[in-house]
C-alpha cells in the first residue's frame, strides 16, 4: 500500500467520549487518514463537529446513511475505505448494514449489535459480502497484553488453571443519569445500552481479556448480578464464577459502583 | 496485673512452622511469657524443643496431658495461666477440652475443632467452666486491618455494598506433599486437616477477614471447589460468589496453585 | 485557524529515534500535519523516509536546504509552516538559522545549539526575525509535570526548600558505541553530541523539570562529572548539589550507566 | 549457651522512643532477656518504668551508676551479661565506660560518643578490657540489606560505580522543638545531640548503609549542609557528593524537614 487508509466516522462528535479516543488510536500509527463523517445524530451538530476536525465542509454529512451513499459515488482514489462506527449501541448495527451492503468494510465498536437478532443478520451480511468486519477491544491492543498472550500460547507460564479478571469502575456508583450526564445517560437505558448494564459495559472487556490472553474458552459460568443504585435499570455489578474448557477454574467480577476505577487481569498457573 | 501472664504451649517443636511465630508474636509485647510445654507428639522432640527455648528441664513435657496434670499441681504464683495450642487441626480439640476441664483458659489456633460436632461439644465445656477460650486468625491483629474495621464502623466509606476478598498462594502447585514435606503432608490430609483444603487453610483468613473488617455477615453462597493436582485429597482452590445480610455482594476466591502468594483484602462501597 | 497547521521535518528518517516520537506527538493532536521533509543526511535515504510516511515524492527532499528552497516558493496554502529540527546536535543550528530567515517558525529538538557561540547568533536571528522559536523539552508536556507546576505556583506545597531530580539510565553502561549502534555513537561523540554527555543528554531534562515545576532557578552548582567507561570521550555520569535563588538547596543526578532507567523528580517542601 | 543472655539498660523509660525499640527487637528471637535497668535521669521514672516491665523492684535502679554497681556484686548467675545504652548522644560515653571498667559488655546506641575526644577515650578502654562494644545501626539488621551486601560480596552486580543514599525524613519540616516534644528537644540541641543535626542522626544511617551494603568505604566528600527553620541550631538537610575508593561516586542526601519520610538505598552498577 502506497498511501494512507481513508476512513469515515459513524459517531464521536461534540460531547461524546470514545471517538475521540479512536481518533487518537488511529492518528498514532500515521497509517490511517480520516476523511469523512456523520458525527452526530443532530446534522447540525456533525457538521460542526467535522469542521472542528478541519475536514472539507461537503465531507461531513448529516447522516449516515447520506455519507455512505455520497462517499459511494466518489472516485476511487478519493472515497473512504471504511467506516469506524462508535455511536452508542442501539446504533451499530444499522450503519454496519448499510455500510457493507455498499461494499465499504467496517470497524465497530463494541457490542456488535443491540441484540442476538441483530447479530445473527449482521453475520449473514459479512459473509455474503466478503468486506472487513472488525470489532474492537481496546485493551487487546496494549502490547503488554500481547506479550502476556504470546508467552501463555507458548506455554511459558504452563497449563493455565485459574484466572482472575476484574474490572471495577466507580463512576456509577450515584445516581449519575439523573443529572443528565451524556455517558451515565445512555449507558443506563436499556433502549440504548441494551440487555445488560455493567456486565456488557465492562463485564465483557474483562471476559474478553480473559480469553484473549488465555487462548480458553468459557464453557460454563454462575453469575450473581445485581442494582445497587435505586431507580437504575440495568446491573451496575456483577460477580461470576467461571469454567473454562479444559478445567481450568476462574472468577470475573465488574463494578461500576466500586469507589476507585482500575482494570486489572490476573493470570495463575 | 503487676507480673507477665504465663503460658504453656502444645505443639511448635522442632520443624513446626507456626509455633514459633505465635512465639514470636507474644514475646514482642513482653507481657506474657512461656514457662511449659508439650512441643510435639514424639516425646522426645518435645523435651529437646523445651531445651532450645532455654526451659527448665522439668516443664519440658512429653505429653500435653502430662502438661496439664502437671501443671495443675503447681503453686498458683508459679503454675501456667493459660495454654496455646498450635498443633496440626485432629488435635486442636484434645488438648482445649482437657486445658479447660483442668482451670486453665485456652488459646487456640484455628480451626477451633476437627469437624462440627468436636466444635459443638467444646461450646459446652466451655460456657460451663466459664473460661476463657480464644480462636486465632492472625490477620485480624495488624494495626491497619482494625484501623479498617474502624473506619467502616465509623461509616466513613458509607454503606459496604461490594466486597472482594482474596487469599491466593501458590506453595502447593506441584504434588509437595508426595515429597514428604512436613506443612504439606498434614494440611492436604483429611484425617489430620479435617473436610477442607485451601478453603479451611486460608480461605477461612479471607472470610474472617471480610465479616471482621466489614462487620457483615455472610448470608448465602455458591463456591466453586476444585483439587487440580492429581492424587491429591483436599481442594486446592476455590471461588466463591457471597451474598451478606444487609444486601451487599461479593467474591472471595482462595487458592493454593497460584503462583505468587499474597493476602488482599478490597472492600468497595 | 480554520486548518490544521504544516510542518516540515529535518532529520528523523530510517534508523533514527527521536524524529517518530515528535511525529506521533504531533499526530495526536490532530492540529498539525506533517508536508515534506529532508529526513537524513543521505538523500537516498532521506527520500525512501518520505515514502514510507506516504508523503508525495516530490515533496521529500535532498537535503534541508533544498526543502527551504523550495517550499518558501509554494503558494502560501500550501507551504510548510514550520521547520521540526530532529537532528544529532551539531545540525541544529545551521536548519533553524536557513528556517528563520527563510520565513518559517522553526520548533528544534534540545540543545538549541552546539555551543554557546551558535546560541548567541541564534538568539539574535530570532530576534530579528521575529518568527516563533520552540525548544522542546519533552517532560514538560506531561499533564502531570503540568499540574505538579500549577500546584508550586499556588503555593498548596507552601515554599520550596529541597529540591531532588534524578534521570538515571543505564543504556551506555558498557561501551555501546564500539558496536556502531547508531544513538550510542552521535550521543558519545564530542563533534556531534556537543561538550556534555550525559548531563547534556538527560541531566538537561532534570534541570529542565527541576526549574519547570518548582519555578526556581539554579543561582550556583558543584558538579562531580565522570566518565565510567574505559575509551569514552564524554560523561556518562553526573552528580551536583544545587543552591537557587531565594534559598532552596538541591541535588541533581543523571547517569547513561546505571542498570535501570528511569525519571524521577521528586520535590520536597 | 544454655540460657538466654541478660541485659540491663540505660535509658529507654516512659517517654522515650528507642528504648521500646530495641526491647522489641531483642525479644523477638527469645535468646535475651531484660533483668534491670535504669530508665531514667529522674530516679522516680526509672522506677515506674521498670515496674511496666514487671522487673522486682531490686533491679530498677534509681541511676546507671547504681545498677552497674549493684549487678557487679550479685552472684554470676544472676547478675546482667551487658549493658544496652539508649540514652540521647551526650549520655552514651559515661555509663558505656563505666559499664565496661566494672566487667561488662555494652551494646550502645549510635553514635558511640559526644565528641571525637570522647570516642578515642572509649577506644582505648575497649581495647584495655578486651570486653565486647557494640554500636547499633538498625538498618544492617534487615535480612533484605543482608541478602544486597552478599549479592554485592559475590559479584552478582559487578563492579559497584555508582551509590545513591537516600533519608529523607519530614517530623522536623516546623519549629517542632519549641513545642516543647522530647524527641525533638534532645536531637535540635547541640548540648545533647551533639555538632551535626539531621547529618548525625539519619545522614549517618545512609552512610552507614552505604558503606556496609558496597562494601566500599568514602575517600572523599563536599557537603552542602542547611538549616531551613528559623531559630533552630542544628542543621536540618544536607546533600552530600561521594567518592569512594576504588573510583565509585554517589550521592548521599538527609533531610529532616521533608514532607513524607522514608529510607531508600539505591545502588547502579
Amino acid at each position: 500500500m502506497s498511501r494512507k487508509i481513508r476512513y469515515g466516522m459513524v459517531g464521536g462528535g461534540r460531547g461524546a467520549f470514545i471517538g475521540a479516543v479512536h481518533r487518537i488510536a488511529a492518528a498514532m500509527d500515521q497509517q490511517i487518514e480520516l476523511v469523512c463523517g456523520a458525527f452526530s445524530s443532530s446534522p447540525r451538530k456533525s457538521k460542526a463537529s467535522g469542521r472542528d476536525l478541519f475536514l472539507p465542509a461537503k465531507r461531513c454529512y448529516r447522516t449516515f446513511e447520506e455519507m455512505i451513499e455520497k462517499e459511494a459515488t466518489l472516485p476511487a482514489d478519493e472515497r473512504m475505505d471504511f467506516v469506524a462506527i462508535v455511536t452508542p449501541n442501539h446504533m451499530h448495527y444499522p450503519p454496519a448494514k448499510m455500510a457493507l451492503e455498499n461494499g465499504f468494510h467496517v470497524l465497530s465498536d463494541k457490542p456488535a449489535t443491540f441484540n442476538l437478532k441483530e447479530a445473527k443478520s449482521l453475520g449473514k451480511i459479512v459473509k455474503k459480502t466478503r468486506l472487513l468486519y472488525g470489532l474492537t477491544h481496546n485493551y487487546t491492543g496494549y502490547p503488554l497484553v500481547k506479550e502476556a498472550r504470546d508467552m501463555i500460547a507458548a506455554g511459558k507460564l504452563g497449563k493455565i488453571r485459574k484466572v482472575v479478571a476484574e474490572y471495577p469502575q466507580g463512576w456509577l456508583a450515584t445516581h449519575l443519569e439523573a443529572t443528565g450526564q451524556k455517558q451515565a445517560d445512555w449507558r443506563t437505558d436499556p433502549k440504548r445500552s441494551g440487555a445488560a448494564g455493567s456486565i456488557g459495559d465492562i463485564g465483557t472487556h474483562a471476559e474478553n481479556l480473559a480469553e484473549y490472553v488465555t487462548g480458553l474458552q468459557i464453557k460454563e459460568l454462575a453469575a450473581d448480578i445485581t442494582t445497587f443504585v435505586k431507580g437504575r435499570k440495568l446491573d451496575d455489578d456483577g460477580n461470576v464464577l467461571l469454567r473454562f474448557k479444559g478445567g481450568a477454574k476462574g472468577v470475573l467480577h465488574c463494578s461500576q459502583i466500586s469507589v476507585g476505577e482500575e482494570n486489572n487481569i490476573n493470570l495463575r498457573v
